[in-house]
């Protein structure tokens, strides 16, 4: 064979297995969204079956030797970022990662992982830590011998194999780096609005909604938004989330409360962002990490993006505000965008990650990030985890935590082995302030644009920077390429800081 | 290996074959009832690969290997209905039926039927049968060669050989001897309602009813009628149909128009019967023949029972008419139950097979029937076929065929190639009477029950007798098991005639 005829041929099993992967995916969605309840048994066993033909077949060593006699030919690696490419380095990253690990360690780590899931989920309830200690203690261990597989990067340490796996070439020295300044000047801005600010109004997010109106509202934003609803769609699940089979079938789900319409948009404008991201992949290339994103933080800069940047914005809102006063209707007429505008953006620390504004927020991750880093560094036990994460919280967020329930045991992440993760969400903050300010730069202010419920601008740079560039860098260097900048702390915190002190009065 | 390891090796093969297959169902559902339009592209190519894979495992030579090691072994096969025995008969035939066909045959059948679908969906759109008559004629050549790889059965034609794939055993000799006298029976009855009757008042049928209460009088009614909606669910589509995925999961759709409240409830009961007779498939059996339904002719004797024998019986509509009244309101709280079980049995013959009584229902399957049987015995050209039907409706019928698309390119089978699939239906409507009539021997008149909505004795009855029992039986010889005698048109005629004569007032 020649090396076209390598290339063609490990792009067919690659794309066969990315068909297996996003079927699985769909099983994945209904199971969610459709199915009867009384379905579970034999859907996880499906579930089962394919990911384990999955993992057959993206570790064959045919995929090892055709890898190799592509990469050997400069006509395919020669330049690149070349669609072959990127697709050959992305497909020897995953090679490697996925045949460093034994099956053996593969297996005990699943079922491992449904286990802790539940006694997660029993001890949150029962707010009992004890519950979850042993499988917190199994999965750092497996976590270690996942990472041990892999190894750490040259000059990193093992927690970074880890959060390799969501943010490629991602490193804790080069977070703890990010991180520090942001902390500092994120506690040093909190406690000023405590001390000084007053909290703007936001009892509009009081008033009882129906359902359907809200739905209405959802759809109406998505569409002004520009997601596609040929190729997608969206229905209401119990924890909101985006999913795509190809970026020519991408949903999303929310989850309506009625009196709380704004976190319901909220929601649905931060899918709605992920799946812009998706649906903008290049079609041409489905099943190839060409058309795949470039890593859980930029994927959650474009959530946040959408979500916060545009959707807490003053000039969102005095396009919106009459669309909540038509459709959600009722108590809502009597509040105005001024109105919304501030109450979207107050600042008020809390106990929980997911109901937290954007100022805290960032504080909630680092706290993460720094248990994470002392558990992997063995300076922290997971006996005394509780302990540290309140301790935390009192010095980051100057709250007490009442309970491990609404503490240490409120995330899922955990539970599912799931280190180095929390990072991401606060990479895609720092990301979507530093893509926005360039897109600004590059456009003009878009207020007037927003006011008028005009996106497409908008979209149209996201879709030319980012949603068209799939995997071709990694997150780091798309940085670099579509802003000519490092990331840094800079850009999000001139954004919040202004407009923090905007709505809450300092 | 010993024979007890060879049995649980096969079956766990198996197993896992089915978890496949259902896999692929469950994108089949989501594709006619959730996904967005523009997704069908990925989808194809989506559902090509798990049938691909789903052949591949389905017909490997250690499958091979491991069936005629534990059919050697008396212990397993020694007791023909033992669970066993039941799906290592089971599978041989499956094996065999998969591996006779030589892969590139089943190629060009898929590659050539996804083409006919489109030129029949052409061809009937248009009125131009010249558009589908190619495809028709390639499509009855693959057929035939299908059915030579077969191989026609001892004594038998060829035709046989594909009648085999959905009503195992079937033979056109015997369907012959069934449906003559069935035939000339219905055709002399048709006659003399025309002529001598008068039809019942079916203006109900107009009334305007919207969508969310007829959904809501549907879900009453199979909740009546033991639908389990824990382990399963009812949506909309264009075409109403039944998908299970294990017995856990069994969905139904149907169809709603403003107009048709009675269509929509007949299908929802019909589909329903369907999903009753999967439910009731023995759960601890899932993905073996064991839990497989015996034939599609058994199949539809269940939901024919539930949408007719029931669903249109003077007892149904003592109980049903209330809620009618109740949950459908409006304009059909004038009609009594004797209206609507009067103008639910109305005779008429019509030109379209999915819109016909239960009287006419079987002359247009018989016209099927007989024009399959000339055409595989060459005593019918393909181009000829207008002419053929358009005879055959007028003499069994009595109606004239205006056009092809109203004649026969009416239905989608024979662009799917599925020859030796109709007389299934007519089947289902004999079994069901059979069936019925000796559930009454055992279990007493039904009357009484229906009319208070009681309908888990006859679900008992059938969930012990037929649904229990799988694939344990060929159709015929589930048909003497369970009533004693041979399948037979007598207790359909019996049955019909009374109330035909009843409800059109002979």
């Amino acid at each position: 064979m020649n090396q076209h005829e390598n290339y063609q041929k490990l792009l067919s099993i690659q794309v066969d297995n990315a068909l297996l992967g996003t079927s699985a995916a769909v099983l994945g969605w209904d199971q969610e969204v459709m199915m009867p309840k009384g379905a579970i048994g034999w859907r996880a066993r499906q579930l089962g079956l394919l990911a384990g033909l999955h993992h057959e077949r993206s570790t064959t060593e045919e995929i090892g030797e055709l890898l190799q006699a592509c990469e050997e030919d400069q006509v395919l690696t020669g330049a690149p970022r070349s669609a072959e490419a990127t697709n050959l380095r992305m497909w020897r990253r995953d090679y490697d990662k996925a045949t460093r690990l034994p099956a053996s360690l593969v297996k005990e780590i699943a079922e491992t992982r449904s286990h802790a899931q539940s006694a997660w989920a029993k001890a949150k309830e029962e707010n009992d830590f004890s519950v979850f200690l042993p499988f917190l203690e199994k999965n750092l261990e497996l976590a270690r011998r996942e990472a041990e597989c892999y190894g750490p990067p040259e000059g990193g340490e093992l927690w970074d194999a880890l959060a390799d796996n969501y943010e490629p070439g991602t490193r804790a020295k080069d977070l703890t780096e990010l991180f520090t300044p942001l902390r500092d000047r994120l506690t040093a801005l909190i406690q000023e609005v405590q001390s000084k600010g007053s909290p703007p109004d936001t009892s509009f997010n009081e008033v009882p909604v129906p359902k359907p109106r809200q739905d209405k509202l959802g759809r109406l934003v998505l569409e002004a938004m520009g997601y596609d609803f040929c190729h997608g769609r969206l229905d209401e699940s119990a924890h909101p989330f985006t999913t795509s089979f190809s970026p020519a079938d991408v949903r999303i789900t929310t989850r309506y409360q009625e009196g709380l319409f704004l976190d319901a948009l909220g929601s649905t404008m931060h899918e709605g962002g992920h799946a812009l991201y998706e649906q903008g992949l290049p079609m041409e290339h489905a099943g190839t990490p060409m058309a795949e994103a470039a890593s859980l933080g930029i994927h959650e800069s474009q959530s946040r993006l959408w979500e916060n940047m545009v959707g807490h914005s003053r000039s969102f809102w005095g396009w919106c505000t009459p669309l909540v006063h038509d459709i959600l209707g009722g108590g809502l007429t009597g509040y105005d965008a001024e109105t919304f505008y501030k109450g979207s953006n107050r600042v008020q620390p809390s106990l929980i990650r997911v109901e937290a504004d954007e100022a805290t927020y960032n504080l909630h991750i680092i706290v993460r990030f720094e248990i994470e880093l002392m558990l992997f560094r063995d300076q922290l036990q997971p006996k005394d985890l509780p302990a540290a994460w309140n301790k935390l919280y009192r010095d980051l967020l100057g709250v007490e935590v009442p309970n491990d329930s609404k503490g240490c045991l409120q995330d899922i992440h955990w539970s599912l082995g799931s280190f180095g993760y929390f990072p991401t969400y606060t990479l895609g903050n720092l990301y979507a302030a530093q893509f926005f300010a360039k897109m600004e730069e590059d456009l003009g202010p878009q207020d007037q644009a927003f006011a008028k419920g005009e996106f497409a601008p908008l979209l149209g740079w996201l879709r030319e920077k980012i949603h068209s560039q799939g995997s071709r860098y990694f997150p780091g260097e798309l940085c670099e390429q579509v802003t000519g900048k490092k990331l840094s702390p800079e850009p999000f915190f001139t954004y919040l800081e202004k407009k923090v002190r905007e709505t809450n009065r300092l």
